[in-house]
C-alpha cells in the first residue's frame, strides 16, 4: 500500500506541476527568506524533499545542515539538484521513508509540503507529525505553522449549467449522469470566486506545532452558512491556507482559496445530486466528515451530509431569513439600542 | 485489447472534455448544416456516436434516417440525448462494434469523428474505413472526407528553459531527467505558434473516400524542412486538420494548428534529446515513421530518426543555407532573368 504511495511519485510530471506552482515555490521561498534570521546556523529536517527546492532555500537562508529525506526515487534527482546549486556540504538526502530514518540530534526546523488535495488527501500530514514528535527541538519551528481549511457552498456552473445547449443539442441526460457520477468522489476543480455563494466556515484549523495524529483521524465540521447572493446551491467547496513562521516580518500565506492566483491543488469540490435556488438569507447547513481509513491512514473519506437548518442550531447573531433569527436580530439590535440611550 | 479500448470511453470526463471542445463540435454542426440539401431524406451512419451529438445534428439538417453505433456503455445516454431531442424517429442508437453490425440497407453518408492525438492514435479510423467499405454506397459522402497529418521543428521551451532557475533554485538536474523521460513517448501539449520554426510539412494526405486500410499500416515521412527563424530546435510538433464535403458553400475545415484556437486534442510533440541551434536558412531533416502494431491495429507507434541535412536530397529550388542550395538558386535566378530577357 505505501509502496504504491511512494510509486506515483515516481511520476516526472507529477513533480513538473508541482515545480511549475510559482505560488507555492514563492510562499516557502519568501517564508524562509523572511526568517533567514533565525534559520541561520540552524538545523532543517525537509519531509519529501521530492526534488529539493525546499532544502536548497533552507541552504540559500543560511541552514548549517538540511537533512532531505525522500522515499521515492525522486531522491536521485534531489541529490543532483543539490550538487547542482553547490550545496552539497549543507544538503543531504536520505532515501527513506521518515518514519525509518536515524538523525545524529534534535532539529531546529521541520519543513514539509505535505498538503494534498482539500488538504488531507494523501495523508502526509501523519508522517511530518510523526517526524516532529520525534525529531523535533522543544520550541522548533514549522514550515507551515499553521493550515486552514474552509468550506463554502457554491454554485458549479459547468456541471449544471451549460447542458441545455451543447452547441445547438440539449445534453441534460449527458449533463444529469455526469454530475451523479461525479459526485461520488471530491473533484479537482477551479471553481470562480463569483460562485462561492456564502463566506467560507473554517472546517478545522491546525496548529502543526501541537496537533496530534488522534485529532486527524476523524474530523467533523457542522456547518452552517447563510446565502449573500441570488443563486444555486449545487456543491460545496473546500480550500485551504497554510501560515508560515513569522518573528521579524507580517507571516507569509499560502492560499488556495478562489479567490487567490490558481495553485496546483486548485480547489476541491463535492457535487450534490440536486441543486437549491438561493436568496440573500437563504440558510445552508451541512456537516463535513474527514475520516482516515483505518487500514491505512493515508485514505481519508470525505462525506458531505446535508441538513434542514430548520432543524440546528444557528449562532445567537445569525444574518438568515429564518423568523426565528429575524426575531432575535430585532431583539438584539433593540437591546443595543436601549443600553447606548441609558 | 479490445474490450480496454471500449472501456476507457465510459470515462464521462472524457466525454466531457469533447462536448466542451467548441472548436470541434462547431466544424461538424456547420459542416453539416451547409450541406443540408444533400443531407436532407438521406441515410447516415454515425460510427463511434459518444453521446450522439453528431446523429442529432444530421436529424438537425433532415436526414430521414441515423444509425448510430456505438460499441461503449455510453450507448444509453446517447438514447436519452436522442429522446430528450425528439429524435428517436429518425435515430436509431445501436450497441456494437461497427464491425458487428448488420443494417438494411447501404447508407448515403458516413459521419465519425474518429481522429485521436497526432490523428492516428487509437486507430479508430480502421474501424470507419471497414464500415465505409462495407456500408457506404458508391458516391456516397464522408464526414470528415478529408485528413492531413503536418509536422514541423519546432522550440519547447516549457521542456527546455524553465530550468536554469525555478523561482531561484537550479533545476537543470530535473529538466534533463523531465525530457528524457517524456521524450519516450508522444507528449500532448501546447505548442505557441512562435515555436514552430518552419513552414509545416505535410506527413499525410488522407482521402477518405479513397484510403485503404493498407496504406495507414507503415506511415513514413522523410521531411526537410528550413529554419525561418533564429531559435533552437527542440522537437518535432505534429497536428491534423480536416475537411468537410462541400458542393455549396466554402469547405469547413477543423484544425488543430498551433495557429488555430485549441482544441482538446493540442498537439503532440516529440522531444529531442538534445537541443540545436537553428538560424534563418538552417536545413532540419528527420524521418517520421507511424507503424501500426502486428496484433493490435489500434496501437501505433511513432518514430522520428534525426538525419544529416547534408546527406539527403533537398529539393530542386531549396531556401536553405547549403552552398549546394545557395549556388542552385543563384543558377536558377540567373536563368529566369535571363529567360525573361531573350
Amino acid at each position: 500500500m505505501d509502496l504504491n504511495y511512494f510509486q506515483s511519485y515516481n511520476d516526472l510530471e507529477v513533480h513538473q506541476l508541482m515545480l511549475q506552482d510559482s505560488t507555492r515555490n514563492q510562499a516557502y521561498h519568501k517564508a524562509i527568506l523572511d526568517n533567514r534570521d533565525d534559520i541561520k546556523g540552524k538545523t532543517v529536517l525537509d519531509i519529501g524533499c521530492g526534488t529539493g527546492i525546499l532544502s536548497i532555500y533552507f541552504a540559500q537562508a543560511g541552514a548549517a545542515k538540511v537533512y532531505a529525506v525522500e522515499a521515492s526515487d525522486i531522491y536521485e534527482i534531489a541529490k543532483n539538484v543539490v550538487k547542482e546549486n553547490n550545496f552539497e556540504n549543507i544538503i543531504e538526502v536520505i532515501n527513506s521513508k521518515v518514519e525509518d530514518v536515524n538523525l545524529p540530534n534534535k532539529v531546529d526546523i521541520i519543513v514539509s509540503e505535505w498538503m494534498g488535495f482539500y488538504l488531507f488527501h494523501e495523508g502526509m500530514l501523519n508522517s511530518v507529525l510523526v517526524a516532529r514528535d520525534k525529531f523535533l527541538k522543544p520550541g522548533g519551528m514549522m514550515f507551515p505553522e499553521s493550515a486552514t481549511l474552509y468550506s463554502a457552498p457554491c454554485s458549479l456552473p459547468s456541471y449544471f449549467e451549460s447542458w441545455g445547449n451543447v452547441d445547438g443539442v440539449s445534453m441534460h441526460s449527458f449533463g444529469d449522469k455526469l454530475r451523479a457520477e461525479v459526485s461520488k468522489k471530491p473533484l479537482t476543480c477551479t471553481v470562480s470566486p463569483n460562485d462561492i455563494l456564502t463566506e467560507p466556515e473554517v472546517v478545522i484549523w491546525l496548529d502543526l506545532r501541537e496537533v496530534s495524529q488522534e485529532e486527524l483521524k476523524n474530523i467533523k465540521a457542522e456547518q452552517l452558512s447563510v446565502s449573500n447572493r441570488v443563486g444555486k446551491y449545487q456543491g460545496i467547496c473546500l480550500w485551504f491556507t497554510c501560515t508560515f513562521p513569522s518573528y521579524a516580518t507580517e507571516p507569509v500565506t499560502l492560499s488556495t482559496s478562489p479567490e487567490d492566483p490558481e495553485t496546483h491543488w486548485k480547489q476541491t469540490t463535492i457535487i450534490l445530486p440536486t441543486e437549491v435556488e438561493t436568496e440573500i438569507g437563504t440558510p445552508i447547513s451541512y456537516t463535513l466528515c474527514l475520516n482516515s481509513s483505518e487500514d491505512n491512514f493515508r485514505r481519508y473519506s470525505l462525506e458531505v451530509t446535508m441538513q434542514d437548518p430548520n432543524e440546528v442550531e444557528h449562532p445567537e447573531y445569525c444574518p438568515c431569513y429564518l423568523t426565528k433569527c429575524i426575531l432575535v436580530r430585532a431583539m438584539l439590535e433593540k437591546y443595543e439600542k436601549d443600553s447606548l440611550v441609558s
